[in-house]
């Protein structure tokens, strides 16, 4: 398969702002040339907007607003794993030879329609996200003997790994005493414990190893891509303290780039809520069954950023349709030493975890040097 | 590039049903496998659902639905062009080898989302379609002196060719009397010259050469594709008597074919509107400007249904999700001498004409045996 690296990326802070999407789009694209001067825009021939919100035509519409033509022009969704599932089209779009190179950029706003899905009847009236996440931090915390202490250092390193993020929405830190003693939304899960609703976008470009070398671009390569959906009911996971897409989509990428779970130096990890980490980090493989919050713990102690170093979405903030991007864009300043105070030492190799609706649905992602 | 090939479709009738959009699209993918029980579900490794419908992860649900758990699924939506938009996203897919086989599923209700771009405020307070192709029709009659008698034969022969189609929402026929003395819209749109908002669903599934040969399935090559996006905003067009962004798709696709115009036997050509059809034909290359319309004239007394065979969108309605795809089954059914009543003589080469917003995006597909 034909070589395929990212080249360019852009990202705006994630907060609170009420911004039309447009703007919201038109943001991190503009971040991403004013960063990449030397890229001609007039290259792009396809342009994939990742978004959850209802607005049509968008990708012609910032193609417009950014003076381009592109070939190929629409929108992508999938709720919370909406962004990487734009790379991987993007990506298909260029190792098909449909087009060499494409912007892929992905917005949301704090009230995105995204947020509930109202199909899922398997929930009964308890629709909200923090209801799968309740139920799966109580079969986690059952199954292997886990405490809500335990469980409080997810957020605890997160958001003190957010702090340096200049795009994170939290700036604070918080001790296990916070995160226990915030605001109780259900039995098992509290405030803190969950990633937050946000306005935020980020875009990044992809081109063909020919348009990378021809132009003496700096690139990061895709080598490796996993994607698995399961269902799209929650209760139709057969496990609720492990999860089944994660693990089929993190082998696979795995496999495809040739490469084992030992291989990977810094990951993001789709924590929309505490549970979620330890989780993802047991079903990929990072630890055995349970042991994924010592891991956790372990990182945090020594003051290692390997997870999760912009702050997670729990940190960050989670504007869905841009969270891919945004996580993608992290493991590529991984790559290229870029990440400032969140720099983890000898980045060669990095995974994205991205997933949606209760892991229903996951991409993982194998980015290296 | 990889061969590949259309091996299956299903399709419902067009109709103003009050149906939920996932049933919609359930039922076109039942009609699919009752029409091919050869194919194997499993076999199917991505789903991509094409539709402007607010709700979210189709694409899971669908799949949910049909009992498959692909690696790929997300949804697209480029407004009345998202369905070609899918096919070749698809096509993407497959020939970059990140699938073998894909659903691609459209759908719409009749009171979609997608029929009024809200965001063209070029437009002002005119934003239903009827004033773009008012604009178009005032421009292209006055260049090229032609008059409401003269346009009347698109609808004239497009419901007459769509009572061939059993799953057209139209029945009737019309005279060009008819056509004249329907409801006046605008100085120049009547209601007959409307393509109508419907509910209706099409799907199809796509297959590398080696899934098609290895199994037998009977299969319909596609050899070109073409797209292009000129801009997003309607007054942005260089031209209101022609279509650029059709055009550039056109040749694009015909030269991936390695075909010209007149190699096409029979052609689906989006026309939302009756002037739509004569300035499409003749941006494809099918007629000299301004000779579009006598093209038409030619075809409806020599009862040639070359053009929009299963009476475009004017005569089988126009869910906008699922149009694209259901001009792909009709070009399709023709290469497979199965149109019934609706079919040409002699087919080899077909074109699929889809386009989205006033002609500011189109995509062209070239089928082929």
């Amino acid at each position: 398969m034909k070589k395929i690296g990212i080249i360019a990326y852009g990202i705006t802070p994630f907060t609170k702002d009420d911004q039309k999407i447009e703007s919201s789009l038109l943001k991190s694209t503009k971040n991403l040339f004013e960063n990449n001067p030397q890229i001609n825009r007039g290259d792009i021939d396809a342009v994939l907007v990742s978004t959850n919100n209802n607005s049509k035509y968008l990708s012609p519409i910032l193609s417009e607003m950014i003076d381009i033509q592109p070939k190929i022009a629409h929108s992508i969704e999938s709720l919370c794993n909406s962004g990487t599932n734009s790379i991987v089209s993007a990506y298909s779009y260029i190792a098909s030879g449909l087009a060499d190179m494409v912007l892929i950029s992905g917005a949301e706003r704090y009230d995105s329609p995204g947020h509930i899905l109202e199909w899922d009847n398997s929930r009964g009236e308890y629709k909200h996200p923090i209801f799968w996440a309740s139920i799966f931090t109580k079969s986690y915390k059952r199954q292997f003997s886990i405490s809500d202490v335990d469980l409080a250092v997810v957020p605890v390193k997160n958001h003190k790994q957010a702090k340096e993020n200049p795009n994170a929405m939290s700036n604070k830190t918080y001790s296990i005493q916070d995160v226990l003693e915030s605001k109780k939304l259900t039995e098992d899960i509290r405030l803190l414990d969950c990633s937050r609703p946000c306005t935020g976008s980020a875009s990044v470009i992809l081109a063909s190893e020919e348009i990378a070398r021809e132009n003496n671009y700096e690139s990061t390569w895709i080598t490796g891509i996993g994607q698995k959906t399961t269902s799209a009911g929650f209760t139709k996971n057969i496990s609720l303290s492990s999860m089944e897409s994660t693990k089929l989509a993190g082998r696979a990428a795995l496999k495809m780039a040739n490469r084992t779970i030992s291989d990977i130096d810094v990951a993001e990890i789709h924590d929309a809520f505490s549970v979620c980490e330890p989780i993802a980090l047991e079903s990929l493989g990072f630890s055995n069954l349970g042991n994924g919050i010592n891991m956790v713990k372990d990182l945090y102690e020594t003051n290692n950023f390997k997870i999760n170093p912009r702050g997670g979405l729990i940190g960050s903030g989670h504007p869905l349709g841009a969270t891919g991007i945004a996580q993608t864009i992290e493991i590529t300043q991984q790559i290229q030493s870029k990440a400032g105070n969140r720099q983890v030492d000898d980045v060669n190799v990095g995974l994205v975890h991205n997933m949606s609706a209760a892991a229903t649905s996951s991409t993982v992602l194998i980015l290296e040097k």
